[in-house]
């Protein structure tokens, strides 16, 4: 029996990925660019079973939804053809991101199973191809194949792949306003947004133009810049979901008073950014010598935490993950 | 000595008027509809005053500021060339709209001054003209010589007037939630949005749409209707000026907590639906009957005033606006 354990951090986008362009090959409709976390991994262990009947799948020790099970399959099935392989597996992931925590566990889920899978498989893939095979199980678990700053590219099924990208040093100061789980999943709201949005022309069009500005300030190291088309990405994003009809607010009055505060932190000389996924919850972008102030700042609208720069999924000794 | 006073209330839009296609003659970009409201006039007398060596304005009792003296003045000159007429004009005007309430006084204020200015410049102008000439004060003046509910229509200086349109009874609470003046006034923001926002043209065709249903709407009676449109609205006019590069966020924790709180209205069966002009402060329709209960519970979220459809600018016998 063939065994592989993969780690995986999940990733933080300082430029969207909010659309496809192909809903099979989970094509972005523009690239995008996130920082991958060096904290809430997930872990988890692809073992082939030929003899079982089909494939099994624990999630923190427990089984997992049907929903959750069919997805895995359906990733798994990509791995088994391109193996030639017909054998069911085990798949056991442990996921440390807190419940709520605002961090989608799909970015750090599908990268981990894609290196593990892949490795059990015995698929013989570089970096960029376990980038683009990670992309078929969820966009965001594209980037989280790369280390630190990553840049995740649109364009046809080759082209579209992360890679690492310098950028200035920076910490991210999550605020968790609201641990419960959002009324409208990424996947539908995502839909919704290309579907009724007037405004998702111009949010494709502007996270292309965006991109090119933050690729330009990565490499410069200019954080305020950083900054700047982060914050201004992430309203954009949630301004073309607000004009959905009917409306999707993931932003609400404490996710709007984290904005208010890190505008106030600018006005006091702190330089800090927020941006917010598809939900209420807001991280903080600071300079790694600013991140305690930050958080001591904000640690009244929700529960803080700092993190920074994390791997990109790779393999690890075998471990327990049951 | 000729000289005339009127009075003019603001107006609450359903559906917005945000951006121009023409600056020289306020032509709106798209049409749009509002509610003439019964609280906060403006009565303004203009006196002829040949003798004088310039304009002079005065606003609750007190000489106004140079911007707004030339603002009256710019306007006055357009009554006065139509008039053939070069006569200095004394202009008295009172606001009882408290500071801060977030409703622009320029609605009412230019409303009010257009009806008392060509009346005692001598013009003969029907309803119809003088929403045209209040238009060229600001946009929004339009609206307001309109009993009740009112639409202004795009299209060139002839036809870009309002005149009123039947719709459902409602009332409205105004949640004062911010009474600060705003750091970016309407003008630039608008202006910005047209220059900076990749949702303006979006913004453009959604509201040209949004009003073709609302007039739909407006004629059926339908209240849940109306309600929905005028939300959606709001949130898509917001979108588009957060969208700006920099960002223009008005909507800052305290509106957003009276969005999150008519959301909850509704669950409750309640119909409530929240809009906002460029401003922190928001305004939450209801049918007349839920109007003390909407107050009722947003009341810990800011000053509440329940208002209702008022009448549009006309003379009235002359008092003392000193």
């Amino acid at each position: 029996m063939r065994t592989a354990t993969a780690r995986a951090h999940p990733n933080i986008a300082l430029v969207k990925y909010w659309g496809k362009r192909d809903e099979e090959l989970i094509l972005p409709a523009a690239g995008s660019l996130s920082l991958t976390l060096d904290g809430f991994a997930t872990t988890t262990t692809v073992s082939l079973d030929p003899s079982a009947a089909e494939d099994r799948f624990t999630l923190n020790g427990a089984a997992a939804s049907p929903t959750q099970s069919e997805r895995v399959t359906r990733f798994v099935d990509l791995v088994r053809s391109r193996a030639g392989s017909s054998s069911p597996a085990v798949v056991r992931s442990r996921n440390e991101a807190p419940t709520g925590a605002g961090l989608a566990s799909s970015a750090s889920g599908f990268a981990a199973l894609a290196v593990a899978a892949a490795t059990a498989y015995g698929l013989d893939l570089d970096r960029a191809d376990l980038s683009r095979l990670a992309r078929r199980g969820s966009g965001s678990a594209t980037r989280s194949l790369v280390d630190g700053l990553s840049i995740w590219h649109a364009g046809d099924d080759a082209a579209s792949f992360a890679e690492p990208i310098d950028g200035p040093a920076m910490s991210m100061v999550i605020v968790t306003v609201d641990a419960a789980e959002k009324a409208v999943s990424s996947r539908e709201a995502m839909r919704r947004t290309a579907a009724t949005s007037p405004y998702y022309a111009g949010w494709v069009d502007s996270t292309a133009h965006s991109l090119r500005e933050m690729t330009t300030a990565c490499r410069a190291g200019d954080f305020t810049r950083v900054g700047e088309i982060t914050e201004l990405n992430a309203l954009r994003m949630h301004a073309a979901i607000e004009a959905c009809e009917p409306s999707i607010r993931y932003l609400r009055a404490g996710s709007v008073a984290v904005f208010d505060a890190v505008e106030q932190l600018r006005a006091d000389g702190i330089e800090a950014y927020a941006t917010a996924d598809a939900g209420p919850n807001v991280v903080v972008i600071s300079r790694p010598a600013d991140a305690a102030a930050v958080a001591e700042r904000l640690g009244g609208l929700g529960a803080v935490r700092v993190v920074g720069a994390g791997p990109g999924a790779r393999l690890i000794p075998e471990e327990d993950c049951a």
